[in-house]
């Protein structure tokens, strides 16, 4: 039995990430679905009793939660010698890693995420316009290197890594274009320097799968809310 | 001239976590302060362009911003022999050290603040109601226990140590009651032990100051809401 687990949900980057962090170290791991359509399982409301999300890493039966949290925990247990370090050395780059990590979250996909699911079109389009901006950031960011860590990637660049291949997936099935290749082309060239990577690939769900995923969420959430005729 | 300065407000608690972890390091530094009625420095918009938001960390000059990114850089660039460690050396102690950090921000210390602006009287009730849940949350992690960390004080009672003075502060000038002793015996308990020690307390503005910034603040606030009548 596989003495890391992640309890996961199939569509989401904030599991995907987690992945790649793993696969990064050399560690075995293996997953745990949620299946929504049942409800959450009583393993998930065990190991994140607050915020009672995925994803969850399971460490020899020790729960920690929190993606960027669970980033920070596996580059902290497995360091020095051949792990491969998510964060650099220096504490100052440390600062600026977590610093965009961050924004990339709270800015860049959470109005994302915003104008993805938003019916109401004034909505929709200031959330559009807040993802452009923060967007325009981080492709300054990019500019002038292959990964955000520098020649290899690092938390910045797993934290960012939903960009090429789930905004995508987020404008189609939300009916909208944020990332167009002439108003990020940094952004957009670090995105397919970033899905080359074999190891990266190999852990992104395929694109249907996705939009299928992602139209279903959609639904989901529209069922959800409230004061609807 | 100090090497370390800190941009800040008079009386906001995220700038007041980073004067107390430079005093725990045993640090130098200098304050300077925003003045809103004349608007945002340039010191301000040239050190954090992004967000544009005290508190500021500028070391020899180098710009760090977002309060728990630079509670993370002075515990890294600070660590080691004498200096005094702000999170613990096990990865699993700090991976709960930084989730309930970020929770104690984004839970308890978001909702209190909505409640605490909060015109609409089913917004603050509501508000209010999220706030007693995340804080009931905490209260659980400091029972049986003199500090978050333990014995002594760390990452986490920074980050919550708003709340022996700001709370209150917030429930005056807000006109609500969250933090009573019956509920929260032992978040109260740990208050009053945090307080009582004299390099956190030489650095908390004296309540009085607290009340009118945050009077101040409040008008402020609402003369920016739009549809008023």
């Amino acid at each position: 039995m596989a003495k890391l687990k992640i309890i996961v949900s199939a569509a989401s980057f904030f599991c995907t990430r987690i992945e790649w962090a793993l696969k990064l170290k050399g560690l075995e791991y293996e997953l745990t679905f949620e299946d929504w359509d049942k409800g959450k399982s009583e393993l998930l409301l065990k190991s994140n009793p607050v915020h009672k999300k995925i994803p969850v890493l399971l460490d020899d039966g020790v729960a920690i939660a929190e993606s960027k949290v669970i980033l920070e925990y596996i580059d902290e247990k497995w360091k020095g010698g051949d792990f491969y370090p998510l964060l650099p050395q220096d504490p100052y780059e440390r600062a600026q890693a977590r610093f965009w990590a961050q924004f990339a979250d709270d800015k860049c996909a959470y109005s994302t995420w915003r104008a993805w699911h938003a019916e109401d079109a004034l909505e929709k389009e200031k959330a559009m316009e807040a993802a452009l901006e923060s967007f325009a950031y981080l492709e300054k960011q990019i500019q002038g290197k292959k990964f955000f860590a520098g020649d290899k990637i690092g938390h910045l660049d797993l934290v960012a890594g939903w960009i090429p291949r789930w905004l995508g997936v987020m404008e189609e099935t939300g009916g909208m274009k944020i990332f167009d290749a002439e108003r990020f082309p940094s952004l957009r060239e670090w995105g397919e320097n970033f899905m080359d990577i074999p190891l990266i690939k190999d852990c992104v769900p395929p694109r249907d799968v996705l939009v299928d995923h992602f139209f279903r969420g959609l639904s989901h959430l529209r069922s959800l809310e409230p004061n609807k005729p």
